[in-house]
Order: C-alpha cells, then sequence, then structure tokens
C-alpha cells in the first residue's frame, strides 16, 4: 500500500542534479522529483506531455520559438514531440516532473540519469 | 499551445468548495486544483489512481483501515478501487489533484462538482 510522501524530507535525501527520484507512481506514470542546475540537453518526448511544477527556484523552459519562465508554485506542461530544454541559470531549481514509468528515450549521451526510487 | 500555470493566481480566482478547477492537462489526464473543508463523501475510483498534493492546510485522507494526513508538501496516492474519504476537518485545504480527464464516477448524489477550466 501506498504511503504519503513529505517532499521536504524526499528533497533532504539526496544533492545530485539531474538525478530524479521516483516518489510515486500514478497510474503506471513516475511521479518525480528532481534538483536541477545549469542546461539540460534540448529533446522532445514522441511519445509523452511532460508536466513540471517548481517548488524552490527558477527554472527556465526554452521551446524553439519562445523560453517559459517558472517560479515556485508554477507548472507548465510541454505538449508530447514539442522540442524543449530546461534550464536552471540562476541557482538549483526543485521540482516535480511527471512522466511515464521508464522514459529515457534521450539517448545513451544525455546528461539524463536514470530514475530510481527516492 | 500551453501557457504557464501560476498556482496562486488561479486559487485566487473562486472560492468555492468541492469544485475543482482544471489548470492543465497531461496525457489526458486533468490537473485540477481544489479547495475544501469539510467532509466528502466515501468512494472508490475502479479504473484510476487518484493523487492528492496538498499546498495549504492539513487534509486528512480517510481509508478504511487508517487515516492518511497530508500537511502543506505532502502528497499521497490511492490506489484504484481503495475505497477513500477525503475530509478537511481543521480548516479549508489547497491541494493539486490528479485524475483522468472525464472521471466523474461518483453517482448523481455526490458532492463533487464539474471540472471546469479555470
Amino acid at each position: 500500500m501506498n504511503e504519503p510522501v513529505n517532499l521536504d524530507a524526499k528533497f533532504a535525501s539526496f544533492s545530485e542534479h539531474w538525478a530524479p527520484r521516483r516518489v510515486a507512481s500514478y497510474n503506471g506514470n513516475d511521479i518525480r522529483i528532481v534538483k536541477v542546475a545549469g542546461e539540460f540537453v534540448w529533446h522532445a518526448h514522441d511519445d509523452t506531455d511532460d508536466f513540471f511544477l517548481v517548488l524552490d527556484g527558477e527554472l527556465d523552459i526554452e521551446l524553439r520559438d519562445r523560453t517559459v519562465t517558472l517560479g515556485p508554485g508554477e507548472l507548465f506542461v510541454v505538449p508530447r514531440g514539442v522540442e524543449h530544454r530546461p534550464v536552471a541559470r540562476r541557482g538549483e531549481v526543485r521540482m516535480i516532473n511527471i512522466e511515464p514509468g521508464g522514459t529515457h528515450n534521450l539517448g545513451d549521451d544525455s546528461p539524463q540519469r536514470p530514475v530510481i526510487d527516492g
């Protein structure tokens, strides 16, 4: 049976960037928390939307035609197939990310770490 | 194309309880915000998990064998098929709830309001 998740406690349990922790599962989707800093890579998910909710810090989600900036308490869904690059230029960002379980479609040379249970 | 969502601004736009607003969509699932106070009804969702993330206040999710209490920054997923009753006994609660789009399976006599775009 599922257990309640305290996000602050989960965030306190790790320090690596771009290393998502799966803290829960919803209908086969991972509810992930992640700390990020600096630039990720341009990518798109052909089969899924990509959900971001920023809890701390300020995240730029660069799209090819604009940049969406999210602060604490702000969310954005990148539609499937849309190229994007998450960038944290102004300090560490803590966020919730939702993707289907097992989503690892960026290629072996990407900076994405495997999702681990956290 | 999607737009970023500021949760505080969305919460400021309505005051009714148990009247979820759909603020985004992720792979056909509604990302909903809702203000609640008092008791909901016992129910289960046979076809879907039910995701709760509390942002303000304290929510009891009563299960048949225990009660899960969530404060700000705490989340819980009620597995599909599991009977539960959300209750806010100690003031208003603001939360994010994720369910498949169109989930209205509580019957006509439930207090659940239709989900509206907000």
